[in-house]
């Protein structure tokens, strides 16, 4: 095998010390060394668990997905929220596989759905924040205030960032509006045309090239962080715009529950590189810019897609 | 179901007529509308098909790609189509798959290679490209003169455009080097460390955003054009790096033939849109600009590989 691309298990198996030493760095050694603290957990009320039915091998499928914070699409999390709780999605299936786009679950034609899910207005796909320090870097996303890190490499489609372990384009000045972009394991709610919104009950992951297009025309209300080769895997589908033409080939979904609902035992439990971090400005700019032994031409930038926000198995 | 995003099969159902028509326009709208002069024939000398052991289901997977033209990479692809030549793939295996990454076959660790294969300098990665007219924009590709058609979008990576149907990026005066960029589908020839820059026995497929930062670092060979999903669902591999574990789940290479050599009856036949023509442009246009009765907010740009260049089946 040509090595191709450094690989992240040969790095895994170097301590972060050794990582740490290593010159010149990569981003992945960057992670690697990333001191405890600037790991923060994500919390298991902001996980929804969703096991498919077992593959042909008879192997389980769990795909795991972190629900952005309020107040970004708030009113479709908090549906998805409700829908959980009646157990809403038990039953329903992956019924709609499109390569290089989405894998598309659940929605209305399945079920109907329960009284009391919000209508959330168009206007909802960008968020206000607060005007924030003199650099206009403060944003108000929790009860804390987050920081907003720009992307200062050039974007096709915004100007963009992170916050608060989410990429986003930033809209007006930076900080003012901002808004969930539609990476590689996007999760965001299927809708009718305008100004319809989609209830939250129908989602997607996206499994293919960002498209970034959907950014402020559909909301994101979330991201695959496990499990995403049980979507990307699927076979695609072949009948009007990538259903499977045959029912009996949707992938049904035995549960969905909020992590945090899971026995203990049972409970996946995550935590994110700090956006804010040191190491995190760290490993951007790296990966704007690879020079090591396997990179002799830095790119000199890199997409909001392409610098995925560090996820990991928290440690016992 | 929820449309979520207009349907390409929709359209297709569209008479031509009808969809230049409808207003305001859409990118398969334009596409669809394309006069016949505006489609050109890509070489079956220019093809590899590839046919892998057939799925679990006996179904059988055939992966067409297209090889790029000189003299981009030229010296890799003048050695791929020796090794077709050899029947060199043939018993080989896809055995590396990561998600979000590549697919990956080939290489010397499975078979020797034959003798005379071309060491490539690291310098092929970049094309130098002859001064053009008063503007820059003629460009010596083949025999013919080949128009550069810049993508005025951001690029976070480098100035982009089109030439004879491929993404590329383009160096310093827009014109004067290009080289072809990692999008999705894209095939790239695995190496070892720099300096070298692999024979081309063993090649990836991108599965997954754009992997920007491998633009002139690795050479780019060619793009798969059909049956990309026969890669993109293969089960991700959990060794080291995403190399199968266990040898047996490798997925067999059945053969790789040029186009040209099968039986004419079974000869795959495309075509792509001239990348200079009028519908291009307008069609790249519209992926940057998206507004109809489903995209409220134009995204403002798009990135090279987000206007994939359109191919379809030659009309028989």
């Amino acid at each position: 095998m040509k090595m191709f691309a450094p690989a992240a298990a040969a790095l895994a198996l170097m301590s972060a010390a050794a990582a740490a030493q290593e010159a010149p760095l990569t981003p992945d050694a960057v992670i690697a060394a990333a001191p405890a603290e600037e790991w923060r957990p994500i919390a298991s009320t902001d996980l929804l668990v969703m096991d498919l039915a077992a593959d042909a091998a008879g192997s389980p499928r769990r795909v795991v997905i972190q629900l952005l914070p309020a107040p970004f699409s708030a009113g479709w999390t908090s549906n998805i929220r409700q829908l959980v709780a009646a157990r809403w999605w038990d039953g329903t299936s992956v019924y709609r596989v499109v390569d290089n786009w989405v894998a598309q679950w659940g929605g209305d034609e399945e079920k109907p759905l329960p009284p009391g899910l919000i209508e959330v207005p168009e206007a909802a796909y960008v968020t206000a924040t607060e005007a924030g320090d003199a650099e206009g870097r403060d944003f108000v996303l929790t009860p804390e205030r987050e920081e907003i890190v720009v992307n200062r490499w050039l974007d096709p489609y915004a100007v963009t960032g992170f916050v608060a372990g989410w990429p986003v384009g930033l809209g007006e000045e930076d900080g003012r509006t901002a808004w969930p972009v539609h990476c590689y394991g996007a999760v965001g709610v299927a809708r009718d045309l305008s100004p319809d919104t989609g209830s939250g009950s129908e989602l997607y992951a996206v499994i293919g090239h960002a498209p970034r297009q959907l950014d402020r025309n559909i909301a994101v209300v979330g991201r695959v962080i496990e499990g995403i080769e049980h979507l990307a895997t699927l076979p695609r589908g072949r009948g009007e715009a990538g259903v499977y033409a045959d029912p009996a080939r949707r992938v049904p979904i035995l549960s969905v529950r909020m992590a945090s609902d899971l026995p203990e035992a049972e409970r996946p439990s995550f935590e994110y590189l700090d956006t804010a971090s040191k190491s995190f400005a760290r490993y951007l700019g790296l990966r704007a810019n690879r020079k090591d032994s396997f990179y002799q031409v830095p790119a000199g930038g890199v997409d909001v897609c392409n610098a995925p926000v560090p996820i990991r198995k928290a440690p016992e």
